[in-house]
């Protein structure tokens, strides 16, 4: 059994005048904020906004880096080099906490997004790459990824610190790995079914998986996506069945 | 009788594929190099690139901030509000430091570029949000701007170290005021003449105006054009004169 | 009296991952659609999406150009040369006819967007700029814009046809300037009012001001705003007072 | 014997304030212009000026078209879907001819360029999709590609025209395909052996493989690449090698 558990979502995703999610009414609610940092979504004045508001409600502000691209929300595989993603992600990183610090708080972890954080679950060298970026910045920043995946196995390489995350909202297969969004019951939306899911997730480690066994899920972190509609429900009610239960929510950075 | 100037140069303003100037030929000559930082011109590699020759070679690196039109290359008056001009400058001031840290060197000044450099000259709110971006990231970094203007001025009110540059390829009214670039002579291509001026600016403070009279201008810097071409010649000539009568060229910051 | 007036709204502005509006919802209430061309907002698949639909419905199809400025939303004034501007909505113009033709459709005006819709009221040489691209591709499109504009003026000199529009949620000054969106009062947002007004520019060519006097408003067109909440019921409302009274919603183009 | 070769380059490929290449001095010396179309690079000024001054010298406008990557000058492989290809790849041909006409000339085929033109080697998806844009815009426009891709394959079904082109200064496996970049020798630099190498191709069909063995090269036209030093210089032996044995150099398309 789990005393506390983070639970996190990804944030600032409006870029300009177009927005998504309802980040003032998740702020309220998670405990970590993946700020997304100008290259797939958000923008400086987002990221000053998101920022200061969760400064103000003791809210941990992470980097959620991605891909250069707009067009494809960060969520199209990209062919950069290592090197230069290392320099992608450093310039995003620093960019955030500098805008975090003239708010009053500053940047604590790293998570990849979209293509990104999918890449680096299995290619070494993109998550080297961000593994650099990031020990580059400040060695002493943990990197939220999938358990089990290359990023956060190089991470621990190298003395960074790390932490693993869950889907609350994800089906899961046997073995571990995430069912594939193309396949029906992947993603769960029903907000009691989603709350039970992880008030097992934190009290046994485990989920029942799409083929109806029980896997072992780590996770000090839960992510649940914030630009579904109903998002803010789901989350509402992950946070009440948690804490009716004696977990707390607490940010792990 | 000046001991020392500076001599800074826009550098980094290459883009993925396009390259302008010849970085690495004016990092040998300069003292200061003003970097791009990703919103008018430069990458996140190219920053880098340019990082790490200026540290090798003692230059120091200011951020080269711009408006946000990579089309435009940040020519072009946009009209943007000086809240979110404030949240631009801090992204790409962080974002250049937070990659000159990694390469040993760090961020010592701010001169805008371009069209913005040209607004904050009388515009008092864009020079304010400026100056507010420079001093919430860190205010003992020095502003590089134009004597007399508004941004130097306004600096100086908040404690913010400034230095004034003088432009050795450009001609001057009587007034102080630069020559537009749309008047004939504007410009001064031929390297002794330029040599000549920034001789006569080091020694007596002094350029002949267009109108012929002597006009004081008071500067710390002398600021090349490194993207026209020959102005690698040019700066080396600059830098040959003035160190042969025993000006020495070293950064302001 | 009227027998007809157009109804057009600014569709297909989400950008990516991006929604704005409900296009879906107004495309089955207005009778020309201002498609948004890429440069402050659209992207190919949305602008195809978009024309699918409008051809599927009898929706005439009118490109609604702006400034290359997806951080603005074309909304920032962009100091561009007047050459640079033409072919800037030759560009968009020509892309969205592309598309438009393979579904089926094709454009068949121009309706200038946001801040560009703006300058070209009163800078004569900006209005020429989109006069000029218009003409290049095919003089017989129509431009639709603010009556007495210098855009609707110059295509008039050069026989491109022109349309005026009126803004039915917009509150007018006496002499017929639009009020200022900084001042209360300048948006009317109350369904029944906004129809009320429309219905009152369609029978007698006026509307009330602000200051409490009739002002004749020509206009062959209404404009409804698409993007702000409430949006579908204000044009479903007006659609219904002036079908109800006799005035037929007609495509002007 | 071939009497007549087409001679392509890639032209227009600054950006804004950024060159690539010396456009002017190529098109005295080529047949086709591959024209890029804003995504990968070009812009819309830069488009006007190349089609006004292909038109000029009798040299036919093709389509470069490519991934909507400036950053990545469209050299990256990105993981967009066959839908949304087959509407970007519209939007650029439409943008380009619609300028193109504007200049008095048209476009008259389409060449894929960089990352885009290597997926569609053997992709038959994205191949497909640049074929559908083609076929919806203007079935009679010629495809130029690799001999023996999908892409031309997938035309010659739908019966729109193709165009198979060899590389003068790139080296050739037995097998037809070309020999990778990353390996020594793949590019021949010099001017005589490459005008060697393109007489031989036109009078035999026939290069001679990096194995040493001949290899049959069916192609109509050669593509000399106009970005890199001495491309100029090239071209321009080439041209004089093929006229001076009677090979006159003609427009494919």
């Amino acid at each position: 059994m789990t005393d506390a558990l983070d639970l996190n979502c990804d944030l600032g995703e409006g870029f300009g005048a177009w927005t998504m999610g309802d980040d003032d009414a998740l702020l309220d609610l998670v405990s970590s904020a993946n700020v997304a940092c100008g290259f797939h979504a958000g923008d400086p004045t987002i990221m000053r906004t998101v920022c200061e508001r969760a400064g103000a409600r003791g809210v941990t502000v992470g980097a959620h880096v991605g891909y250069q691209d707009l067009a494809g929300f960060g969520r199209r595989p990209i062919g950069i080099s290592a090197a230069e993603l290392t320099d992608h992600v450093l310039y995003q990183l620093a960019a955030l906490d500098g805008i975090a610090r003239s708010t009053g708080t500053q940047v604590r972890y790293v998570k990849p997004h979209g293509a990104l954080y999918n890449a680096i679950v299995r290619d070494a060298d993109q998550a080297g790459a961000v593994v650099d970026a990031v020990r580059s910045y400040d060695p002493r920043l943990t990197i939220l990824g999938l358990p089990g995946s290359e990023v956060l196995r190089i991470a621990s390489v190298h003395g960074v610190p790390t932490a693993a995350e869950a889907f609350g909202d994800r089906a899961y297969h046997a073995d571990g790995r995430l069912v594939s969004r193309q396949r029906p019951g992947s993603v769960v939306t029903d907000p009691d079914e989603v709350a039970e899911r992880c008030l097992r997730l934190a009290t046994t480690g485990e989920v029942v998986s799409i083929e109806g066994d029980p896997v072992k899920v780590r996770a000090r972190s839960l992510c649940i996506h914030g630009d579904t509609p109903g998002a803010v429900e789901l989350v509402r009610r992950v946070r009440e069945v948690l804490t009716a239960h004696g977990v707390a929510i607490a940010a792990f950075a």
